[in-house]
């Protein structure tokens, strides 16, 4: 008998390998961290033994989900100022709480929560950007979610930088103290084009080819910002970055809601991957995403929640369920974005998208081990007819009972392993009654 | 001291009444089925003593959800076929899935799962329209869920009827057979202008007005109907249902997803409740009812899933979700239908639509106690800076733990306390094994 870390069973297995191979009565051998092998229960229980099972009877076992874009911190400010005027939301309330509160302490302590939100919503590997990313990356260690973290950079002093040198020196040295760590990814994340000056945007593509590292950024997000792009450049948003050089296949960009059909073949033409943050774009109005026109035009496109002062939450499950229904009405064909596209969406292609595809995303020998069991035995997943449908259009965040990322159990029947969770709350409610005592 | 039958204990209350009052560190006291007073937990304690006690510390008490349109019995059809085009996914799949297995005891069974799924997501009343009423009300008196049930009625024979004759004597039988009921209310339900002639739809108003009952009926749920009746009548279908004298304010419908400007005005001006199925709209690709347009013109908009075939799920928590997001997207405008429309939606303005106003659907002395508790210690629920905005756009069906209707605690802790959950998913899943092997 061989010896593996732990075996992971389900009733049913969805892969989402480039086949979409589904292994009824299955097993996933988890050794050194990634996926030893995948077969029946039945050969995996005479070859493998193991003090560690997870899994069983009733339990889908898939990927772990993969967030492409959030601000992980602001769920600080969830619910903190809902259904106003961008301009409002953002002018009086999030950012003088943002000059108010944030420090590395305000940051850590609301990765913590966002994070045991994301990993008991089934997400192990989340897109970050925002400030005070070591803190960001302490606590995605300490929580063992996988992390793909950006520094953010505007050309506006803020707490963490004031000039354009300062934010490409915190950047650079971010990527020295994180590149190599089992779970933590860094990328450079320039806020936007109106954001970042065309100098600054060249010194982010310069440092991003010579460190290796990817780039994300908010492109073409509102009509303003279109306008603004076009006032300051005469160029609509994707078609200033391709004038500029800085559009490429390690370029993540967030939200692409106003896009023509030419600026969509430029990002198919330069290979740049798109997060869709359906539930984000809704709130605050900004508006849809051509998301069917972008996969006919061979675009990689991931789903993501966005920050939580946006979404309100932080549920890759309910992005899927929203996006997959809303393209069918607006394409006036209910065949649009079917649940495995949708899925697809959540969990390959997202990894793919931040250069993670042969590390996390489906379940295949040699990946990291990142992967999550669903409780099938509930009244809204009966009967079951289709396991995608389920996912897509049926399951919640709480039907997902066990979380590991890269080999290590992180949640075991919903509750969380790598810190204690009332703590997370408990400093959660406290900071809760600073941030609404200075906002009012 | 007096005497209560049970006190619900809450950190908030939202009473959902007129002023929209909420009371902090509340007690709602219930007695005869009926709620007797409201007050801080502090007074209540003093004034009353019970042997049932529920809720508490984080917990938000409200009424029970509304569901103001779904076809429960479809719950064994969830996921059977999806992504397809409305003619495939009827005539290949529900219809003869339907021909086949339509029977009372499908029906029972069927409703007792659709009915714990509804319950377990907070919905204490919800209208259906589909066939075996009487099944469907004998569920809902076994699961002790609130049901205003209509008998569906269409032109050509069907399982339960042969001529618009029988129809109709079956509406009559089942009105005189659930008449005074304080669970069931029954209603009739023809099924459309399309699938109804003006002469059977002039029977059932005539039928409705003598029986003292409300209509249901889907209408204007797609383009195609709308050319059918232009066809027909040289009308669109409010303006065709307005000249043949059909339209009054005891006519519930649904969809309402093609109406002009001069039919909503219509709408508003016989007072007919609308039914706002999004997520079913959306996935069918039927297109978005004009709501904020709807909401102006003085109408009463509720809540609906629709059956699971179609959403696929019965839970009105992520319809408000949908609803208050993407009707901020289409007006171009974040302030449209807030957190505290949403809620009303779902709670007063369904009941209201039912004719249940003075019943159900807020807490308010002397109403019927439908109320649920939601436990708010959640990491996507923390911090808690604004109620309404966690219920509509972050709380999920699991955070559900306490529910009670007409008085009495149906689900306590998410466990049902009117029937046996494991014996219900039990039955679902042999209906699934034949409905699959017969649909393939």
């Amino acid at each position: 008998m061989e010896q593996a870390d732990c075996i992971v069973f389900g009733e049913h297995i969805l892969t989402m390998n480039d086949r979409l191979d589904i292994v009824h009565d299955g097993a996933v051998v988890v050794r050194g961290g990634v996926i030893a092998e995948i077969d029946s229960a039945e050969n995996i229980r005479r070859k493998y033994s193991s003090a560690c099972s997870v899994g069983g009877q009733g339990r889908l076992v898939l990927p772990g989900f993969v967030n492409s874009h959030t601000h992980a911190a602001m769920v600080f400010f969830r619910g903190l100022a809902d259904d106003l005027p961008l301009k409002d939301w953002l002018e009086k309330h999030i950012w003088p709480a943002e000059m108010r509160f944030l420090n590395p302490e305000f940051v850590y302590d609301a990765v913590m929560l966002a994070g045991l939100e994301m990993l008991k919503s089934g997400i192990t590997t989340f897109n970050d950007m925002y400030f005070f990313g070591d803190s960001t990356a302490r606590a995605s260690k300490q929580l063992g979610i996988r992390a793909f973290l950006g520094v953010g950079i505007v050309d506006f002093p803020t707490m963490t930088a004031k000039t354009v040198d300062e934010y490409i020196g915190n950047a650079d040295r971010f990527i020295d103290a994180w590149k190599g760590d089992p779970l933590i990814t860094p990328c450079i994340a320039p806020h936007s084009a109106y954001a970042c000056c065309t100098q600054t945007l060249k010194r982010v593509k310069e440092l991003a080819d010579r460190r290796n590292v990817l780039t994300t950024i908010h492109l073409s997000e509102t009509e303003w910002e279109v306008a603004q792009l076009v006032g300051s450049y005469g160029k609509r948003p994707v078609e200033y970055l391709e004038s500029i050089g800085f559009l490429g296949n390690r370029l993540l960009a967030a939200h692409c809601v106003w896009v023509d059909d030419r600026e969509i073949d430029l990002l198919a033409l330069r290979g740049v991957a798109v997060s869709h943050c359906i539930e984000s774009n809704l709130k605050l109005a900004s508006g849809i995403a051509p998301v069917p026109k972008m996969l006919a035009a061979g675009l990689k496109v991931a789903l993501a929640t966005d920050g939580a002062a946006s979404n309100n939450d932080l549920n890759i499950l309910s992005e899927m369920s929203t996006a997959a229904k809303i393209h069918k009405t607006l394409a006036n064909d209910p065949t649009v974005i079917d649940s495995r596209t949708a899925l697809l969406m959540a969990t390959r292609w997202g990894a793919e998208a931040m250069g993670l595809g042969g590390v996390t995303g489906s379940l295949e020998p040699g990946m990291r081990a990142d992967m999550i069991t669903l409780n099938l035995q509930k009244p809204h997943l009966t009967p079951a007819f289709d396991l995608y449908s389920l996912v897509v259009y049926a399951a919640m965040a709480s039907d997902i009972e066990d979380v590991m990322v890269d080999g290590k159990p992180v949640v075991r029947n919903r509750v969380l392993l790598t810190g204690d969770e009332e703590e997370i709350l408990q400093k959660a409610r406290e900071w809760g009654r600073k941030v609404l005592s200075a906002s009012t």
